[in-house]
């Protein structure tokens, strides 16, 4: 895993990453790079990862310092070892339903869903957060017709005064909208499911680190009218890991099979 | 061009196509395999055209015969010279915002509604056909932030008696469902636009060529509520034609660039 700089939840979130290789019992590498690490560094680094046969499965932890061009890092990882499913090569193969493995987060978003009893098959998920590429993926994950997606699939983001209509047709609402608590029991139909992938810095003076973690959603309007919340921190985060080992898995197994 | 087999409406399609490169002053190597040829037939063709200097854009006219490997085909065409967006790396760079040019029969919808004065942006888009390729890019392109996408996308298909109720809520409606006829008025809202991407054969006695070419739209019901239908045919692939045209064009001045 290579990280540059971050935020506290970036750290975190790859801390948390490497625990769970330990207890896995899965080699892991970590280079934390400073946050002035530019691209000269980063890249040879990734291309280190790619030579070194110890490694199957190599991450870049997102969001890169702004400066930093993520397409260029993406793409320098050798497809045959892109966990996250982030080479542009492997987004195509996925598009298309050809990709080695699943990007993490949709994966687990998917499988949360159906491990819950939430089927996706018929019904319509409201995905907002256009922007980001996990609700990209996501999207396209759950309009194949496979019994676990089969989904008609509304992308959308945030208008002027909270979501459009359709938010509140949702039977299924993920959130990746980056906006502390921004989704509230009023754009939520009575009985949806709503799953919350996002994890949102918020200062907080009154905490031991001078911050807090907290998701899109408004939980205690919206656990007032959801059947079920999976909620951020502690829903999608801990399943996308499981998928991060998973996934490392599979392409150890591949490289196994040759 | 390559051409394997091929229904009467492919044939026609990539006649068209050969016609409009005349016109332009575009040079237009085309190859009919016949309805028999293999893997082994097509995929050294395309690399001819590869290694063709002559030739900057590269198309393969699909459908495929089913026996065929639709993705093989596409991922042995020269990324440089993809120039309807097929190549996988193409298809990844292109969800991220870094395709060399644009998948034309999205481009084509996106300049039909655009030159039509129907912005997408703010706008809620649902487009009915989420096996099509060209609608899961199509819903790709619409949702980034650019004055010319900005939308809410919805992503279905038909279900039991029709389309979901959600259709009845777009301002635009994009069908590519490749079902003759079967989008009705009863599933358009009052004032929608309509745009029909798809051209079905169907067999009549009647016609001269013992068959008739029909959108997915039933125009009479679906023209008595829309403000504006883009028939098909008629629409959507005269501009596709002129979207590879104009993808050649910038495929050639990339290379001339270096």
């Amino acid at each position: 895993m290579a990280l540059v700089g971050g935020s506290p939840a970036s750290v975190a979130s790859m801390e948390a990453k490497q625990r769970a290789c330990a207890e896995a019992g899965i080699f892991c590498r970590t280079v934390h790079l400073s946050e002035q690490a530019g691209q000269a560094e980063l890249c040879p680094l990734i291309q280190l990862f790619n030579e070194d046969r110890r490694i199957h499965g190599i991450l870049v932890q997102t969001p890169l310092p702004s400066r930093l061009d993520e397409h260029e890092a993406f793409i320098s990882i050798c497809p045959e070892k892109d966990v996250d499913c982030c080479h542009p090569l492997n987004i195509g193969k996925f598009a298309i339903g050809h990709a080695p493995v699943l990007p993490c987060a949709p994966a687990a978003i998917q499988r949360l869903l159906l491990d819950s009893g939430y089927e996706t098959s018929g019904k319509h998920v409201v995905i907002c957060g256009r922007e980001s590429l996990t609700a990209r993926l996501l999207a396209q994950a759950l309009v194949q017709k496979r019994p676990d997606a089969n989904a008609t699939v509304t992308l959308c983001d945030r208008i002027a005064n909270g979501l459009p209509p359709v938010t509140r047709e949702a039977d299924i609402i993920v959130t990746a909208l980056g906006q502390p608590e921004s989704v509230t029991g009023a754009m939520v139909r009575e009985g949806a499911v709503v799953v919350d992938a996002s994890n949102n810095i918020v200062p907080d003076p009154s905490a031991r680190r001078g911050y807090r973690v907290v998701g899109d959603v408004h939980l205690p309007s919206v656990l007032a009218k959801a059947e079920a919340v999976a909620p951020a921190p502690g829903g999608v985060g801990p399943m996308t890991i499981a998928m991060v080992l998973a996934n490392t898995l599979a392409l150890a197994r591949r490289t196994a099979a040759g």
